[in-house]
């Protein structure tokens, strides 16, 4: 059985990457779609787990070799989804989430209709200001362009299936859990793979043969 | 907003009542929709709050009243889905779950097409008939109809949204849990029912109006 893409958006300072990193801890057989970017590596990232850091001639060379799933500009940086990486999970049965801008995502849903698409948003404007600010890596300049682009992505909430308002992060983290583990039952998912008959053999039923 | 209707079925001794009394006690806002029933009450259970035990006299009376959503004859007894308790609730914003037999439940489906519809079915057939023998309840000839039931429900699945295996309590709770808080983060769902613009309102939000 394929594994299923599960894409995770929303404005920047929202708490995506936050709520990720737990849920990846707590769910197995799902694993973390690393990204290429041109952006410079903040402290405590790492290269090949945050990120894969590339220069802008690197990107563009992968842009040309059709390495990517999607790929765009995002606050001046360069972001990629590769697609090698991606397709290499879900043969295996792996679960794969990706976290993407919102301009990024909506580009993924047209390709792979499958994907389950989250929206993450912030509880309010007032709270994305504070978050952004709390950051402390953002120039006046960025957390102005920040906040415009906020107001894009906010106004595309209804192209996505689901919606979590980060109010706290526990409660953003079971939600995000809920997702994942719900969408792996569905029956339009099951049968769409490998049909019943053959799911019921796998888990050792015999249910559909008595 | 109103309330979401959510549907569990499945085989007589899958295990869907214990699965239901655990979650009911972890989420808020979600109340279990008592049914009548004809068939003898069981020990341990209580008019009211397990079904509404009535007489197969009082139950056709309520049924010439048009007072059920869905009533059946499951193995010699007559079940039937109060419409006034389910409406009750969803109009006041309750959350309802309906435990409900899958002869029952496929005809709510095409009633209510916004209801949420869950299987429950036991790993095995093997599974099946030990639930019923420990059950203890059941006669000989009660047994032997449920397992010929159980066939003719199982090939009920795929007209269900979701599929729970009920390995272990545990899981099974957790997955239906899942199943639940998911759905109430569509926004499908958000939107159909109050549009994203007072859903924002409604939690205090300035996100759109900035």
């Amino acid at each position: 059985m394929r594994g299923t893409i599960y894409v995770v958006s929303g404005p920047s300072g929202a708490g995506k990457t936050s709520i990720l990193k737990e849920v990846l801890k707590k769910i197995p057989n799902l694993t973390f779609s690393v990204s290429y970017t041109t952006r410079p590596k903040r402290p405590g990232e790492i290269d090949g787990e945050d990120y894969f850091f590339v220069s802008k001639e690197k990107f563009v060379e992968l842009v040309n070799s059709g390495e990517f799933l999607e790929w765009a500009e995002v606050h001046g940086n360069l972001y990629g989804t590769s697609k090698s990486f991606v397709e290499s999970k879900i043969e295996k049965g792996i679960n794969i989430i990706l976290d993407i801008d919102v301009q990024g995502a909506l580009s993924v849903m047209k390709k792979l209709p499958d994907a389950v698409t989250i929206f993450i948003c912030p509880p309010s404007f007032k709270d994305l200001k504070k978050r952004l600010d709390n950051r402390g890596t953002e120039k006046e300049k960025d957390r102005e362009r920040r906040l415009k682009d906020a107001k894009w992505e906010l106004s595309h909430i209804s192209d996505f299936q689901y919606l979590v308002v980060n109010r706290t992060l526990n409660e953003s983290v079971k939600q995000l859990e809920a997702v994942i583990i719900a969408e792996q039952l569905r029956v339009d998912r099951i049968k769409d793979h490998m049909g019943l008959q053959d799911f019921f053999k796998e888990s050792d039923n015999d249910v559909c043969d008595n």
